[in-house]
This record gives C-alpha cells, sequence and structure tokens, in this order.
C-alpha cells in the first residue's frame, strides 16, 4: 500500500518571514468566534519574539512550559475545555515553538471539533472532523513536527499520536531568524532528531525514492551543519536546519522511523524523558541496527563536546525496564520497517530489555 | 516580501500507485454532477494504461494531442463550454500525460468555476473563485507542471499562467511505471527542463537556503540520472526523475527561473516552439550566464547522442526576432531575478535580439 500523504496547505520560508503572520491570518479572524488562541513556548515570555505576536485585545496567549513533560492528553482536553467554556470556538490556533508546542498546537485545534477526551482518539485516523485552522512557527529545528500528520500524546494508556490528514497544519512559518537563541544542547539533541529520522527512514523495507531522495538532502545539510567546517550555530546552518528538520519530516512521513524510535518511546512513556534527549539516549547503543549511522553520530557529539547521559540503567528496576520493552515492542510498524515483516522472529520483550540494558 | 505558496494538497508515490486511483476520486464522485472528466495524452489511445483509467459510463475521457502546439486559452475555453452544455459542472478533473496535460487540467478545473474567457485571467491572482476538485497523473517527468502554482496558456496577446494558490493540484500520484515506455528525445528534453530549473533557480537574487536544497538533492540526481555509471531510462532513473521533477518544481517555486526561460517564452510564444525543446535550444547558447551548468548540459547532450537544432536563426525575420525578444523582455520577473533588481541596466531588447541570433 502506498501512503497518500497530507501536505502543509501553505508554507512561508525566509529570514523575517514571521513579521507577515498578521496578514497571513487576517482573513481567518472571520471564522467562529473571531479570536485567536497563541500557544507560546514559555522561554518567550518577556523576551522579543513574545512582543511582535500580532495579538489582538480579544485573543488568547497562552505561555507553556515544555520542559516538565511532554504533551498530555490531559493537558490538551483542559486547555480545550477552559477556553471554550470562557470564549467559545476560537478562529484558529497559533504555535509558536519547539516539537511539543507544534503537537500541542495541531492537537487542540482538532479537539475543539471532536468531543470528548482526546485519549479516544490516539491512533490512526480516529479523528471524525476537521480541526479549527492552526498554524506553526517553529522556534526550534530537528523533530519535523512542523510537517507532520500526527500530534503525539501521551495519555493514561499509551504515548500514541492523534493522526490523520486533519492533524497537518494548514499554514507554517518558517523563519530561521527564531531558532538563532536555541541553547547548544537542545540545539544539538533536536538537531539529531532529524539525523536520526533520516537514518531510520533509509534503514528499512519502507524506504523508496522519494523518502530517500528527502532523507540523503536532509543528511547532506546535518553533516554540514554539525560536521562541516562551518559546523555550529551560525546563521547559514540556522537555515539550513529548519530545511533539513522539514525534509527529514517528508522522509519519514513517506517511510517510517525505526528501532531508535521506538526504544525512545519507551523511556519517555515510563520515565518521562524528553524526546530529543531520549533518541540520543538510545541511538548511541545501537551499533546493531545502525552502525554506520552511529559512527557519524559519535563524531558529532565529539565534535559539540556534548555528554550524553549513560550508565543509567542501573538506577532502573526490573519492572520499569519490561515496561519500557512493552511500550517499544507494541509500535509494531516501526519494528516492521526496520526488520522485515518477520520481525517477531529477530526481536522479543527480552532483547529489548537487554537493549535498555546498555543505556 | 517572502512567498507563501500552496502546496499539492495530497502525494501519492511509488510503483502501481496509479492502481489506487479509483479509491481515491470515490468520495469526490458525490460533488457536483456527479462525473468525472479524464483527460489524457493522445499517446495513451489504445494502450495498456488508457485501459486501466477507472472510468465509468458517465465519466468523459478526453484523448488530446498535444504534440501540435502547448495549451491555448482557446482550446481551455471550448473545453470548458462543450463539458458544461452537455453534461454540467463535473466532480472533478484528473489530468494523465505531461506537462502540457497537467497545464490544461489544472486550467480547465478553474474555467469551470471562473466565468467568460481564461484569457482574463492570465496573470497572478486574477482567478475569483477556487476551480473544482484536480488530481494531476504524470507520465512524463520533467516540468514540474505537477507541483507548480501555475497552469502556462498561450493567448491571443500572451504566453502567460493562471497563477493562484487555486491552480494547485489537490492530489497528485507520481507512478514511476507511467514513465517507462517515454520516447528517448522527449525523457532527455523534458528531464533537461528540471535541470535548467535548478541551474537558473540557483543563480540569482531570490535563490535562498529552501531553494536551494531542493535544487542541490534535484541536480545530485540529474547528474545520476544523465550522468552517471547508471545513467539512462532504467526504473530506477525513472524514480528518481519524478523526484527530480517535483524537486526542481518546488525549487523554482520558492525562487524564480530566469534567462533561459524568458528566451523560451519567445520561441514558444512567436514560432510555437515546444517548451521543453525550446529551452534547450536557448539553453546552449547561454555561456555568459550559466557556464557551468552549460558543461555538464553539453556532456549529457554527448552522452545521451542528442542533436539539437542549430543555426535556426538564419530563417527568421528581424521582425520575428524583435517579437521574440520583446516577449522575452516582457517577463521583468525573470530577468529581475537573473540579473538583480537594476536589470534594465543590463540587458535590453537589443542585447535580448542578439541572444536569439545565436540560435
Amino acid at each position: 500500500m502506498h501512503k497518500n500523504i497530507k501536505n502543509i496547505e501553505k508554507l512561508v520560508f525566509g529570514r523575517g518571514s514571521f513579521n507577515g503572520i498578521d496578514g497571513i491570518i487576517e482573513n481567518k479572524r472571520k471564522e467562529n468566534n473571531h479570536f485567536f488562541l497563541f500557544i507560546v513556548d514559555n522561554y518567550f515570555k518577556g523576551k522579543e519574539l513574545a512582543g511582535k505576536i500580532p495579538s489582538r485585545p480579544e485573543d488568547v496567549i497562552r505561555f507553556i512550559d515544555v520542559d516538565p513533560y511532554e504533551p498530555t492528553t490531559e493537558q490538551i482536553d483542559s486547555l480545550r475545555d477552559e477556553i471554550l467554556n470562557s470564549k467559545g470556538l476560537p478562529s484558529g490556533v497559533v504555535g509558536i515553538g519547539g516539537g511539543s508546542i507544534m503537537d500541542i498546537a495541531k492537537a487542540v485545534s482538532l479537539m475543539f471539533t471532536n468531543e470528548g477526551s482526546s485519549t479516544l482518539y490516539q491512533g490512526l485516523n480516529l479523528i471524525k472532523k476537521p480541526g479549527i485552522y492552526h498554524l506553526g512557527v517553529p522556534t526550534i529545528s530537528g523533530t519535523g513536527a512542523e510537517v507532520s500528520t500526527t500530534a503525539v500524546l501521551t495519555g493514561p494508556v499509551k504515548k500514541l499520536g492523534l493522526k490523520c490528514e486533519w492533524t497537518v497544519f494548514d499554514q507554517v512559518i518558517l523563519d530561521p531568524e527564531l531558532i538563532a537563541t536555541v541553547p547548544t544542547d537542545k540545539w544539538f539533541y533536536t538537531g539529531m532528531d532529524t539525523y536520526i529520522h533520516c537514518i531510520e527512514s533509509e534503514t528499512g523495507t519502507l524506504n523508496n525514492a522519494f523518502s530517500h531522495a528527502y532523507a540523503e538532502q536532509s543528511l547532506k545539510l546535518c553533516r554540514e551543519i554539525f560536521l562541516g567546517d562551518d559546523a555550529g550555530q551560525t546563521p547559514d546552518n540556522d537555515d539550513k536546519l529548519m530545511v533539513a528538520s522539514l525534509m527529514g519530516g517528508l522522509s519519514l512521513t513517506y517511510s517510517e522511523v525505526g528501532v531508535c524510535h521506538a526504544l525512545s518511546y519507551g523511556l519517555s512513556k515510563i520515565l518521562g524523558a524528553k524526546h530529543c534527549l531520549a533518541n540520543c539516549i538510545a541511538f548511541q547503543h545501537l551499533e546493531d541496527f545502525y552502525g554506520e549511522g552511529l559512527n557519524e553520530f559519535r563524531q558529532m557529539i565529539k565534535k559539540h563536546n556534548i555528554t550524553l547521559p549513560k550508565n543509567l540503567s542501573k538506577d532502573w528496576t526490573e519492572e520499569q525496564i519490561t515496561a519500557m520493552a512493552e511500550v517499544a515492542y507494541n509500535l509494531p510498524h516501526m519494528w516492521h520497517h526496520a526488520m522485515g515483516e518477520n520481525w517477531k522472529d529477530k526481536i522479543s520483550v527480552e532483547n529489548i530489555k537487554e537493549l535498555y540494558k546498555r543505556m
């Protein structure tokens, strides 16, 4: 079966393009209850960017701290209920931030029009109605959340996305100026999410000429950004990272992620580890699966003096390790892609536990 | 100003993906007068592909020979009038063919809902209403028409596109199996349209990290397809050319084409030359503008034993040459991109006439 993928509806790219946001949303203000909901990473509270948000008196700006945990179903439901009860249905949602803010904006835009808890809709094509207009403005690049067809949420039972064609943003603004101030550790971990997306997309049964072309170019950009003579956080590399993130996201969308993301989901669900760091923690031990990519990853780690957490598993209980392995095992599409149709003959919960014990 | 570009709404890629078309359009059949208009390159009449078109008794299949001339405003208007008068408003339009068929499908989908002649709408954002659902199935790759925001038409006064966000396809099916039987000369000329798109997109003031990343990957694919050890019309290269065409189209959309396309438009408008061949005829004489690209182009010509028409200008009247130069000069966005803001200080109708006289 070939994937028929919904694109971002409209996309603008360029330094300073964020300044055009007021004109872009103006026409949408006629819809619903004539106000916009801006969801902004708490990092920008009081900073210059916050002052550039074209909010009007009727709008709601909500600063959200995404550091303590990944977006949850409960968080989406209560945000939705609170806005609906106080002001009714917004004209649209604008998310300004990283992957977590992108996912919150996408999820809440869907939940404004779909009744009940978001836990009901975790999975593929369970959403019943299109959401309201939603616009994404990434301020940190790498997760590909700006282009993906899913909004990943951690619920009481599963860490799984609201995944359907209506999840995709109606508009994305890619303004590389907005990622200039990302702290170096986050810049690295989030950039590595793109790198790992491409390695996983390429190394598996679903890879094809389309996903390959996107991964190949995204990897080329990652190499320039993280390994080249001009590596590091420069304006040119910020430009490149924004494009690499988009292309990596498109690559995995037409192919699939693999072993690293499966393990990473276990770390996040059971221990609350942040996605991009969790990927790096898992990836460093996956030489059995991604040997070449891992060599390059280690060069990047070295070049940027990154110290990844190690020997974590000595503090984990056997129960926690089993629980993580079960979360990871229950992502069959990732294992199928990484190891082929008969993946169950090749990997078991016990094997996965061994992988966690390396960490 | 940053370009805010409408994407193809949904895109499927893969060998055999054309077989899923019936399922893709099924839901759309409820709309309007419950029939589809299939516009198919006459080349496929009686061939296997024609038998795979999922048409129902109420549908209209129109085979069109695009060899004699590029799509015209008159052709679009009369096709629209004929269908509306006989069967009313279709549920959607499916175009199966090359760039000309893509442009006809896009243009007629708009003209079904916009009154009067298509000559009224040649230009940017002149279209008043969204068109009907339209789906593109390229059977020859290179023009980028499958992704572009314009439907180029030759009218009594100008060769200019219906250009707006509603022009873009609602759905594209990229099935590389469909381009396997393209005759070698057309394969080459149309592939070179992609190559030239990238060279022109890269060489100009509007180039940026986004258009560059797309051009860079598209050029890499072109080099593999036309110059690599495995160059030629192979299944792998068909896969690659389909992706290269899309990426080249995206590159120029976020940047711009340049001198070659300006000259090519003159050749097509005044002499009726086909677009992709006209590009090649012009490009071979543009060492002043695209020296490096031209060297590589000549290697490709040589490798595939292509003989381009030369010494054509000896048969052209001074009047024809002047007319072509005026058509070319009146594409200011292309000259601006290629030569900078003060392009009028650098090039004149007289200079352009000299370029035509080289051909």
